[in-house]
């Protein structure tokens, strides 16, 4: 047997809770993975990310190879001593970044070719190379190489991605090939289109994966289309496997996605909203740039354990961001990075409790009441 | 008695060590003040600055009356609550800032008028003005309000304009008034003149101060004009008060001018440098850019305690540095603060030993052997 495995320990309707057992730790599920991009969560040292209880950190397979490259971070003895990480890193393919963020792609059966967004100097990436960058890197969870088409984008076209993508899956299992330690996810495509999802779904269990991640949504499709997709995708995916939505999200996403029995997420957006002044909280976000935060002596959240709440009011949280201070933007990512992992304690509190649905209910009512209030 | 005093605890030639005593806790001398600007010392949290051994902080006048204003910081509690750090905090007089930052300045007998560097609007500045400023703010050691001239300058300019800062020395004494809790640091300015700096020094001892302050230095005269000036200011000063060199310096300016008597030191160097990529080190300073450190798995001081030499390698900052991340900044100046608290230590250590001048003598060697290395 693998040193990796998912044990269930609740189910409540279709949310579901569990343990990811990996051999760098546990993973408590519905889980939230921070990102951290280019070897760091960004504003934050690990041991702080740590401490706002997260399991598993997300890490850029397109910008390691970019900067410093894989097979430097394979000389200096892996991503995790690199970065001073010890415990269980999951790095996505560079499908997606390939598309966002490089220059002159040219998609072929082979591969994918582009500039460096960096220095524009020629790259390639194909489910083999993306495979063994992630196995240089000595990551944990890895994702197969799969090709995330631009929106808006015809059914033709859908299918027609999601079918090289299928084929691409098959090749990035065969080159991730046996690995004791470590694990491979296959990422459902299909925009939209719930037979092709379903499609997808029943390619992959085919090819027989550790975990099924969801691709291609939160991309503009809005809450209730990607709600429909996970409905229509998920009674085809394996029960006995974690599932991964990619890319989500928002705090509101993220609880209805784990009622509808997603496992793992990950999201930019508690740090980058950090940097950018805002906060999440159980009333809503806040944006400390708002003048009426000046003369605030209340903290954040008083319920919050974090640094920002503990020690800070909210009149030097708006002058620590008004006067663009690195401290601000570590201040508010510690809180957002507490405040996701709390809502991911608290859901995992519920499910025990068979409370999931009434959770979700209550959580969402108080905090689309807050939401409106701080919009500036 | 006021509650704050000096005491000192040994001598060596010239150099002394000992503790100067406030309400706020003791300040053991000689004292390295990180500069927390606008009421943060840069890319640390306060807990992590007291870390690294610092018993003070040196806050600005100038930044802090236009953003976010001394009468708001006063509503909410003054400057140690507002910034969560509950030690000694010395505050300058804004005449420094005055004269590097802001534009249109017009300087009178009555003060300085100006325009904020922030968003242009008008502002004034005078011994009773600023003395107001740092006592709203609550300012442990409140620096008397000087002119600080543009150099290069003549002799008769600046005789001039050291006289306008012992009549403003007088009356920002007199705006002091009485405050059990604080006390008030005259600042002896005169150029490069011994005579002028003499005068200076007299005239500011019959007014009668707390300690003293060595000003206007450390603005492009070079280290021996700099020494020089110490020894023929600091024979003028009492013995029984702490002595402060303004904005002084590189590693090596510190301990020199520790060796000839002075007991307090504030710069920007260590957070500005880590900023931009430089560490400190035993063996001279060293540029994380340069490419000789991307694949190296040393730290960056073996002997050192701080997060960035316990937990990463050379190579994991040069990374960061050269990806702009800022984890670079928080490492770097964790780092640059914890070398500087170190030097002042062992410098400490070896005032009990009596070993100053051979400290001294060894760290320079030392330090100034490696730093030809990586000027890059």
């Amino acid at each position: 047997m693998k040193d990796f495995h998912f044990e269930l320990l609740a189910r409540d309707g279709e949310a579901r809770t569990g343990i990811i057992h990996t051999p760098r730790g546990p993973i408590h599920t519905p889980a939230f993975m921070p990102v951290g991009t280019a070897a760091t969560v960004k504003a934050m040292l690990p041991q702080s990310v740590r401490e706002t209880g997260a399991d598993i950190l997300l890490g850029n397979t397109y910008h390691l190879m970019l900067r410093p490259g894989a097979e430097r971070i394979a000389r200096l003895g892996g991503l995790h001593k690199f970065m001073d990480w010890p415990r269980p890193i999951l790095t996505d393919s560079g499908g997606f970044q390939v598309m966002s963020l490089s220059a002159l792609r040219k998609i072929s059966e082979e591969g994918v070719k582009f500039q460096s967004h960096i220095d524009g100097h020629e790259e390639f990436l194909s489910p083999e190379r993306a495979m063994q960058i992630q196995r240089q890197l000595g990551s944990d969870i890895q994702m197969v190489f799969d090709e995330c088409p631009a929106l808006p984008a015809t059914h033709a076209a859908i299918e027609k991605s999601m079918a090289l993508s299928m084929r691409w899956a098959k090749r990035s299992k065969a080159a991730f090939g046996e690995q004791e330690q470590h694990s491979c996810f296959g990422i459902v495509q299909g925009g939209v289109y719930p037979h092709l999802r379903r499609r997808s779904a029943e390619e992959l269990t085919a090819i027989g994966f550790d975990g099924y991640a969801i691709g291609g949504l939160a991309v503009g499709e809005g809450q209730a289309a990607m709600f429909e997709v996970l409905e229509a995708t998920i009674p085809h995916l394996s029960p006995n496997h974690p599932r991964y939505l990619m890319g989500v999200g928002k705090p509101d996403d993220i609880v209805g996605a784990a009622l509808r029995g997603i496992d793992m997420f990950d999201c930019v957006l508690p740090t980058r909203s950090g940097r950018n002044g805002q906060a999440f909280t159980w009333k809503g976000p806040l944006n400390l740039r708002n003048a009426r935060h000046a003369e605030d002596e209340a903290p954040l959240d008083a319920t919050c354990s974090c640094p920002a709440c503990r020690s800070y009011s909210r009149a030097y949280l708006h002058h620590v961001v008004k006067s663009g201070e690195i401290i601000a933007s570590m201040l508010l990512t510690w809180h957002n990075l507490t405040f996701f992992q709390d809502v991911m304690r608290a859901f995992r509190a519920a499910m025990a409790g068979k409370n999931a649905a009434s959770f979700a209910r209550n959580f969402l009512a108080d905090y689309r009441a807050g939401e409106s209030e701080d919009s500036g």
